[in-house]
């Protein structure tokens, strides 16, 4: 196995990993050009900018790069969806330096409609990890489009979106909400607020944290809440709202153990709301887009060129 | 009873009504002057302005006027309050053009806890209009912050808060879902796409709207929901929510006939979302905040002077 280049490529951000020939990652470099703010040049001159020096080896890129507002397409794949299914379909592009960038398609699941773009790659990364995770065991993925997944024999067999990320962010900037918090970002995490947050939208029951949301403002007015503990009461409200629907629409029974995906500090929120929902502590996988990148580029057959890299850009 | 001048000054507008002895509204006159935007010269401005050629009569403002970030602070009433405990802790000011402006002091709800500001003057007026309301029956005033009111002779007893308006306004102008909408504003109201929303939270149960919310993605991304329609089915989904809230938290038994308080065009949203709920068409009660002030400036002894009315700025 040769050289490979991996890209994570969001909304948000990119980062982009150099794999040494035996799957670890060499090199990794972020960036703040997600596929809504790249630098003057575009998808191009990101790739050329954040890959500088790296050898000339195949590209494989996950996420919104795919979107229909990414670099290229790539048509969603449906469920069941397993690591083959997606290293099939990989979109090909030739970028202007030379570099073939192929590109991981999404996936959608009928029902609902649902879709996923760079979750569908965590998911083969985690898969290729613990590849003995029980049958039916609910796999999710923090972030600003939650997902909870359910998996068979390594594939992707039905999925849901929570947009916790998102309504955390449009509350915190844009709502009243925000009247409520200082100028500077509080430095100390608030505990505290946060588990308040959780068992709030626990005691909310059936009738959904929707109901609780105002409390964010009323509890500071009244003086129980400190201004600057609004956000972790809010993360707290949303991530425990996670907890209390999948319960109540049967992604996750209690006793089982989901797994979680993704980066540390957001999971160990997860977990300690698990927590105050009396669940058993959810296991964690870490750094599982990396792992998902080098899994689809081996069965997809990249990164088969055995001589030594060459660097396609010497410094100076 | 002599003239009196009404103002229901909000977040983001001014509502100003010049009442006659009689208690009818003579003439009413709006402006965007709510506490947040005010004209230059502030409240002070904005007073003198919508009521040139008023007579020099007194004045009653309900609303976030009385906030703390409003003209001057009006503290809250505690449950139960009705009029007469409103219009004992009316708040006086004192404008530069001489007229005095009395603030009705907003509602608190120690359980939650909730509050209102502006909510109460409607309930007083709705109360004053149907005064053979029954007991127990759920008052519901949709807005920005939809509120869930019990009342008990007269009494506001108890309240909640569905920040509806508010979480509509945010997705449709800053979230993912905002990517899916036409630059202009859909001019044929989607019927059938708000139906779909409400269906979608129904059928949410016990999990809860925050399940369906990106389907206003997805489904667009899938053909089946036209990118105009997006805002009618996430109007439909979130004034669902509500009565699905609702039922589940039991603000409402199925068979009860709630009131509607407010906007007609808005509360017909609330009327189709609760057929399709199977709930029995809510009653709706318009203009209760012009009634209730004047019943409160009654109830406080304003509006007394029995000589006729002058104008404190002619023409010219």
């Amino acid at each position: 196995m040769g050289w490979l280049i991996g890209l994570d490529w969001g909304s948000s951000s990119l980062r982009a990993m150099l794999f040494d020939s035996e799957g670890g990652v060499h090199e990794t470099r972020h960036r703040a050009w997600g596929i809504r703010q790249l630098p003057q040049g575009g998808f191009e001159a990101a790739l050329s900018s954040i890959c500088a020096g790296w050898p000339a080896c195949p590209v494989l890129a996950a996420g919104m790069v795919g979107s229909r507002q990414g670099w290229h397409e790539a048509p969603y794949v449906d469920t069941p969806a397993d690591v083959h299914a997606l290293a099939a379909r990989l979109v090909t592009v030739a970028a202007a330096d030379g570099r073939r960038i192929h590109i991981v398609p999404g996936v959608r699941d009928g029902a609902g409609p649902n879709v996923m773009r760079g979750e569908e790659t965590q998911l083969v990364g985690a898969l290729d990890v613990q590849p003995r995770i029980a049958e039916g065991t609910p796999l999710v993925l923090p972030g600003t489009h939650s997902k909870w997944v359910q998996s068979h024999r390594g594939r992707i067999t039905g999925f849901t979106t929570m947009m916790t990320g998102e309504l955390y962010g449009l509350l915190c900037k844009h709502s009243i909400l925000r009247a409520s918090l200082p100028d500077t970002s509080a430095a100390a995490p608030g505990h505290e607020s946060f588990n308040d947050g959780v068992l709030a939208a626990r005691a909310s029951g059936a009738s959904g944290v929707l109901t609780r949301l105002f409390s964010a403002r009323t509890l500071m007015l009244d003086g129980k809440l400190d201004a600057a503990a609004v956000p972790d009461y809010l993360s707290g409200l949303l991530i425990g709202e996670e907890w209390r629907a999948a319960l109540a629409a049967g992604w996750l029974d209690r006793g089982e153990i989901p797994v979680l995906i993704g980066d540390e500090a957001l999971c160990l929120r997860y977990r300690r709301a698990a927590a105050l929902f009396d669940l058993p502590d959810p296991a964690w996988i870490a750094d599982a887009a990396a792992r998902g990148l080098w899994r689809i580029a081996r069965v997809a057959g990249l990164a088969v060129d055995r001589t030594p890299p060459v660097p396609m850009e010497l410094p100076g």
